[in-house]
């Protein structure tokens, strides 16, 4: 099955295809960049099926403190010792770090360069399969530092997702939730009642979440309007993130608390029901997802917002539930407000 | 006078003004990059027409080999320190190595913020004005990580000028002939029969070259096509500015014996009369430009041309003149007849 992304400007239209990667041919030289990890599990696999005048591979270490700038310079290093030209093809083949390193490089190599999308984790599939956010970390926060590139093709395989540790399935199942609480409430009952172990069930959420979130990024590519909601969770989580030095939490744990505190606000100011945040919380605890975190200094907490890019003129946006499957956008919540859904976390 | 930057996507257009700064006037935080040359001669003409919520001033050294990863860290840098947020705007106030640094600073800042360009030599006015390109130096040569990225506005101001070293004045004309020689044989005659250091002159030669460049430009915004024509003389150029580690010539320099070498070359084909090859020489040296360099090794310097990016699949790209006034690109000269050229600067 395959799912059209598309633009106003059309030369950046490309499909989603899933579970269809058969072949791949280029008339050009292609470097596949993955990680130790995927790289050993999975290159059997995927490199029978690249054909190219020139293959190189790119091996990089697993884990989110090495999408920095170091290793971004050390891709474009290896691009140019292995002489890729304007017409080369750059492939990731790995989770959101490696997509974000590889689209980052490929948007920035000789002013901008072909790039494929061979995600092989849940949450890359469902989230940063579509979108083309790209973008690195830096001492100043996440993302900071990065583009918007689109690529000329995503291949979402389930059978990558086998060797996937259970932590990082669930966390990949919070993304595709949230977009189930923002968008469709049909969807969110989708994970109540289905087995996401299956493959066709599987496919299905991956599926969803793909055209809900082509039908977003297609009406605001660069993150000026609409898209913003699908930063829901994200303002509380990039904080926790931050905190804990990207070691304690996976993206998807922490959006998972992130979503959690939102809708304790949401449920504060009578967007939600009681009713309606447990059924949420419920389905992230049965998700074996985290719903909760201690927050050391409140006051600091909320600082931290200021900092993050979605913010501006020091107001924050605050992403809420408007019962499940409708969002509300904020940014006149009250500080008071705010520090007291911190409190009970505190 | 204002000329119109037009693309496909007409969310980029945007307008070059020539000696129409006033005042300009945002309602966020402003960054303005220079460096400490210019700096220190024109900030205090240009900071009393900025009307913004805050205003900041980040200054680098002045020269190319500050064209760096290091240097574009430290512009990213202090926009963070700043608090510039994804509302705010960038401007470059210096010449291309300011632009080129900051344009691409602004494009990956926060995956990209407003641009505003005001160039403060002749060819940053005539050449790097127009057509988004933006990029740093690595050890591998020269632009090769960079983006395209528009700006929201470039004002070309020719009072900026004033201040500029001969030998930068005629680096910029060098381009500017180079637009002549390539498009417009009467546009080529106007440098025999003017005088530049008019004030009205000069702006109309700026005028000329902004609106043949935004023609090709807006034809082939991430050239893939015609644009390539614009490299004329630079596929020479940049192997002389690498040999010579950016410290012998000014870019227009090296373009200017670039354009010689290639003229030479399209003689050599036929592509070029005697008295024209002559005659473009002629108005080189009238500008006080090179038209010689001392090849040590001309199998060296041939072998340089593959690692430039303009060149793809081992075949090097020559951009000639097709008599003053057209152009030809051939990808298929002998290497002999190449070779043969760079013997008379041996």
């Amino acid at each position: 099955m395959k799912i059209d992304i598309s633009f106003k400007d059309p030369s950046k239209d490309y499909f989603v295809y899933i579970d269809e990667l058969k072949e791949l041919e280029f008339d050009s030289s292609v470097a596949i960049v993955t990680n130790q990890r995927v790289g050993g599990l999975w290159l059997k696999d995927i490199l029978p099926k690249i054909k190219s005048k020139n293959l190189h591979i790119i091996s990089i270490p697993d884990g989110e403190e090495y999408k920095s700038f170091e290793t971004l310079n050390y891709i474009l290093e290896q691009l140019f010792i292995a002489k890729l030209d304007r017409k080369s093809t750059l492939i990731s083949f790995g989770g959101g770090v490696v997509s974000d390193l590889t689209g980052f490089a490929a948007s920035i190599y000789q002013r901008g360069i072909s790039f494929i999308n061979i995600p092989t984790t849940l949450l890359a599939q469902v989230d940063a399969s579509v979108g083309g956010k790209t973008g690195i970390n830096t001492k100043f926060g996440k993302n900071l530092i990065g583009s918007f590139y689109q690529p000329k093709a995503v291949y979402c395989e389930s059978k990558y997702l086998q060797t996937l540790p259970n932590r990082e399935f669930s966390a990949g199942v919070a993304e595709a939730i949230k977009m189930a609480i923002m968008f469709d409430r049909n969807f969110f009952q989708y994970f109540a009642n289905h087995n996401l172990h299956k493959k066709e069930e599987l496919a299905f959420v991956i599926k969803k979440c793909v055209e809900l979130k082509a039908d977003i990024v297609s009406k605001d590519e660069k993150e000026s309007g609409i898209r913003s909601v699908l930063n829901y969770g994200h303002t509380f989580a990039h904080v926790i993130e931050n905190e804990t030095k990207y070691l304690k939490f996976l993206h998807g744990e922490a959006v998972s608390i992130g979503m959690n505190m939102a809708n304790l606000l949401a449920l504060k100011l009578g967007y939600l029901k009681e009713e309606e945040y447990k059924r949420i919380k419920d389905i992230l605890i049965k998700f074996n997802l985290p719903v909760y975190y201690k927050i050391k200094d409140k006051e600091l907490f909320y600082e931290s917002f200021f900092l993050d890019k979605k913010s501006s003129n020091s107001k924050v946006k605050f992403i809420l539930p408007n019962s499940i499957g409708n969002f509300i956008i904020k940014d006149d919540i009250d500080r008071d407000m705010v520090i007291s859904v911190l409190s009970e976390f505190a």
